[in-house]
């Protein structure tokens, strides 16, 4: 079922990329000169098949959930976060609330597997289970959970494309998921636990140590297959993680640009392009996280983060910062004049 | 004179900055969570002298001048354009305007040394002289008229903090003005010309092996003393990099943020620093610039960019994106619910 999806997946629109790099090297400014916003806006015509740009409506995706992880004492905080953060999203009083309302982006959670029945208004009931299991001792879930998992995430970006969003922001809210994202990381990248683990949510230096032993001990556990995406999402990973996978998956079916957030969400990124490496082009990274891994997950794929701002809070917030740069692109893209119009004589390509 | 504005420049106000370290300690989110974000209001509390911050209401100041260099070839450009891109500034329909409509910030082009009369309504006129000489052939401009486009700078921002602007950008327009950064930064930093000299607006590689030609011949021939910043500029300057240092002194005389642009700006903050390093603290950087020495002005002056958008536009242009993320962060310093105001027990900081 998850391969049907993917199968839809093409490359990128060269016809309308071309059209695009020409608008903008008729643009009256030394030529190539908004370097990384000029091809943010050519990715956009790939992606839209069009080298007119309709202005972006920003819908941020945050994937809550929770992982039987935190039952090794992996966090600074206990699973109840989870939920208690989640319905902050709902009253509109978190983090990621006021940063979305600065950049005029409407704000989505889903409850892709919350520990306990949440009854809460505004929030999507797309529960997969009551958390994932301790991956310290069995498997974080099944493989037809993280397919499910997955497909939501998949079928999230088509709601909201069918409501007239074009610009999807990912994010996450789920104790214990930088545990996951390290665990999974470390598979996939073939990179010890000690690279790629991070203090979280602020763990002390002793509190790293055993969240790195957890994630040795799970691994050597399970012996998920690294070249096995599901198997070693399904073992070590959490809803979340599949959830966002999903929604980049989704945007390349779909044709929406979505954006990457952080660590956790930058291994669903990495999971994603594994899944279905075309996919890669209808990403962009947002901001570079200052859990260590960040950086390492976003490389391996070839995405570049555009903000360097330190953060490391989750729930979409440094994608949705990242996200305005599409309206400053946008604007440069349409408003400036062309050589033409601004009695500019035009700059020539020079090698 | 300009002595007696730069003795008025103080340490950052430690109280108010400790204030802002416990109100973000305070929000319901990870402790530090929102990396330098955070640093950038407290930083903002030592400026202002007061942990509650007021919104931004946003200048750019965009320094205009011509260059007599530009008679040695090393440009794309004719300095004609430096009129043309100026007036379009007055028009709104050049690269600074679109994107600071985007930003919310309002544009103020000032002519202080282009090389004609202007005549042009919304311009401010502070011309220095028509253009700097031919710093191939003679000193760019005297010490005195150095210092007086330093000394403008700085009233300047007095008098936009007077009417009630308290974010300045920095922006520049003039043909040939990288030829003059590279100059002044290869003599300052005691860097090789081939080190700091760049394509500027498109040059080939032939060119800039030239332009780098005109600014070593250039160097030998004034042999300005790399202590005596005064020195440095007057004979290798020009009148925007005077007045964007000026600027930046302002901002630390009258207790103003003032944000850092590409490379010219960021040569004129590291001009501004050695006159008076306490002004450091005033400053924000906002971009790394596509010019390779962009970096390694900002690095030398502890500044560290926000934005890796591989942009070499100029005008302010990389700032005032930039300065959107003041908005961001004061939107969360302000709004995001406290622990109690979010039901969430308080976050321990951990070592």
């Amino acid at each position: 079922m998850l391969e049907a999806y993917i199968k839809q997946i093409q490359p990128l629109n060269q016809t309308a990329m071309l059209k695009s790099r020409e608008k903008w090297d008729n643009i009256a400014k030394p030529l190539r000169s908004l370097g990384r916003l000029e091809e943010m806006v050519i990715q956009l015509a790939g992606i839209t098949g069009s080298a007119d740009i309709e202005p972006r409506k920003k819908a941020v995706l945050i994937f809550c959930a929770d992982n039987g992880v935190v039952d090794e004492g992996v966090t600074q905080s206990t699973n109840e976060i989870t939920a208690a953060v989640t319905r902050n999203f709902t009253k509109g009083i978190a983090s990621i609330n006021s940063l979305s309302r600065e950049c005029g982006a409407d704000v989505f959670p889903v409850d892709i597997g919350i520990a306990r029945d949440m009854d809460c208004a505004g929030l999507e009931n797309r529960k997969i289970a009551y958390g994932t299991k301790n991956l310290a001792k069995e498997p974080a879930m099944t493989k037809e959970e993280a397919q499910k998992a997955i497909i939501t995430g998949i079928e999230l970006v088509r709601e909201k494309k069918e409501a007239g969003y074009n610009l999807i922001i990912t994010g996450e809210m789920g104790i214990g998921n930088t545990t996951t994202s390290s665990a999974v990381l470390s598979v996939l990248e073939n990179l010890s636990p000690e690279t790629v683990t991070g203090r979280g949510a602020g763990l002390a230096s002793e509190g790293v140590q055993h969240k790195i032993e957890v994630i040795k001990n799970a691994i050597e556990l399970h012996k998920p297959n690294p070249d096995d995406v599901l198997d070693v999402l399904s073992k070590l990973g959490g809803f979340d993680i599949c959830g966002m996978a999903g929604a980049f998956l989704g945007g390349a079916i779909y044709h929406v640009p979505v954006l990457v957030d952080g660590f956790i969400s930058a291994v669903a990124a990495n999971c994603a392009v594994r899944l279905a490496p075309l996919s890669r082009d209808y990403l962009y990274a947002s901001h570079c996280s200052a859990e260590p891994a960040g950086k390492l997950a976003l490389d391996s794929i070839g995405l570049q983060a555009y903000l360097e701002c330190g953060m490391c809070l989750g729930e979409g917030t440094g994608a949705v910062i990242g996200a305005k740069l599409f309206d400053f692109a946008l604007a440069a893209y349409d408003e400036i004049a062309s050589f033409k119009a601004a009695s500019i004589e035009k700059y020539e390509l020079l090698q």
